[in-house]
């Protein structure tokens, strides 16, 4: 196994070929940081527009590239659904008629349990011998930037990757993308389906909302009155709509409840400021420091 | 007047002396920008422990210092107050008797009205020929950071300072201030004590409180596993609990308003996806997007 990119420059690639479906800033970064580490030997790119292609093949984040999926997948060893979650199972339907035996698939959608069960699902109904390998991940590393010209071969480096292995996962996909993440600088840990959307509605789905709330409710202040720590709590509405609904749709329950919280939380706060109490205002505040200073 | 801060080095000095009171974070940043830029020929800090005093001396953040406010304002030309916003009344009636006449007064808290009124109604008991001239000013420029070691000289480069002028302001005193804020490389811009309170509820005091509410609303995740957009959302949780404890209650009326038109957003938020709305939810970000485009 490689330690981490720097060694695989010595070394054997880990993975021949790479297909990555979605030259965004996601994908883009992950072709970027596999043919900069050499962790595959060759990076195969699909994009919807030729423009799209034309540019990730400038900035080397792919050696070629083809909006033909049956192409881009023929022979290749992993595939790496890069596209908004919505569109994964469609796309795979599609896909699927095209991979050969024992391929490797793997996303990076910021939602987990309904594509990691649908997919399950649907690649079970192949034969044993056309069986076709998933493993779910979310490279916690996105941003309100969009599409290749954003993206940078150190996105992953020291950033979060979690894969969501199920009962069902093959250990040798497992393990693969587990090693392809890490050897593009990301810290990888596994958590199961249901957790990671559980999680992650609290400290990324929701915060989006709020962020957008937040927005929305100064809308009678000039933001240029605005100080920094607005465009901080902010910035994250910069984000692309389309792409947060589905995410907010895909993982509803679990945001709802996480939303649920939040409100109780603030309805707290006001009613704790609506009857002047400065006891219960301060020991919210100083919970909230202690516990966000254990993060930098 | 003086344009800006570098042609100030080879004119006269815009303020013989200026008083500090209170060298952390803004106090000592101010002391280092006044001093590097020239600004004023003697900076006097008042702070209450020796160590601060020693450090924001080493740090050439003041010329001389001194706990005693009496030594600290005897013969000064303007007094800026830098001190929490909940001790500013008390201290300016402990600060009274010293001040001779015609003394100038400005402080630096996030909240205005309350603060503004109480001293105009101090002040103008005094006889006239011992008038002192109060104009409140509000440099948005804050952060997270506390104590004159987190103090830098370049703290309001480019930043926005809010001077919030009555009917009663002397004339002298707003245009000093202003030159004084200018010099140190603030935008500064006028709101009456009123505007800027309701809006800085809107763009300041609810989002700490909402980062608060994101931050124990997220008790149960691992912070390790939180993304940087998290982290850039409940950055401002880190901040003096205390401090914001008085400026939410200083502010209490317009942080309920702003706060009620936030819940209700979310509630709003929380309905379209109960119900499965994606148009409403895909609209309200959309909109979000919009407006938060304009700022960086």
């Amino acid at each position: 196994m490689l330690a981490n990119g720097r060694k695989s420059r010595t070394m054997k690639p880990l993975v021949r070929r790479v297909t990555i479906i979605g030259m965004g800033l996601i994908g883009g970064s992950l072709g970027l940081a596999l043919k900069r580490r050499h962790v595959a030997r060759e990076v195969v790119g699909v994009a919807r527009s030729t423009a799209t292609l034309r540019v990730a093949r400038q900035r080397g984040a792919m050696d070629w590239g083809t909006r033909s999926l049956a192409r881009a997948v023929r022979g290749t060893d992993l595939v790496v659904l890069a596209i908004p979650p919505a569109m994964i199972l469609p796309l795979v339907k599609r896909l699927l008629p095209h991979l050969s035996s024992r391929t490797m698939l793997t996303d990076v959608a910021s939602v987990k349990q309904p594509i990691v069960q649908s997919l399950e699902r649907l690649l079970r109904g192949r034969a044993p011998r056309q069986r076709v390998h998933f493993i779910g991940a979310h490279p916690v590393a996105g941003s309100e930037a969009r599409g290749i010209s954003a993206a940078t071969a150190d996105l992953f480096q020291d950033s979060l990757c979690i894969l969501t292995p199920t009962a069902r996962t093959d250990q040798q996909a497992r393990a693969m993308v587990r090693r392809l993440w890490q050897n593009v600088g990301a810290r990888v840990i596994e958590l199961s389906p249901r957790t990671h959307d559980r999680w992650l509605a609290a400290v990324s789905h929701v915060p989006h909302l709020v962020a957008a709330a937040l927005v929305n409710a100064a809308a009678s202040v000039p933001l240029s009155h605005a100080p920094r720590s607005f465009r901080d709590v902010t910035r994250i509405a910069q984000s692309d709509p389309r792409l947060w609904q589905d995410i907010l749709l895909m993982n509803r329950r679990d945001v709802l409840v996480a939303l649920t919280t939040v409100r109780q939380q603030l309805t707290r706060l006001w009613a704790a400021l609506q009857r002047r109490d400065a006891r219960a205002l301060l020991r919210a505040l100083a919970q909230a420091q202690r516990r966000r200073r254990q993060l930098s």
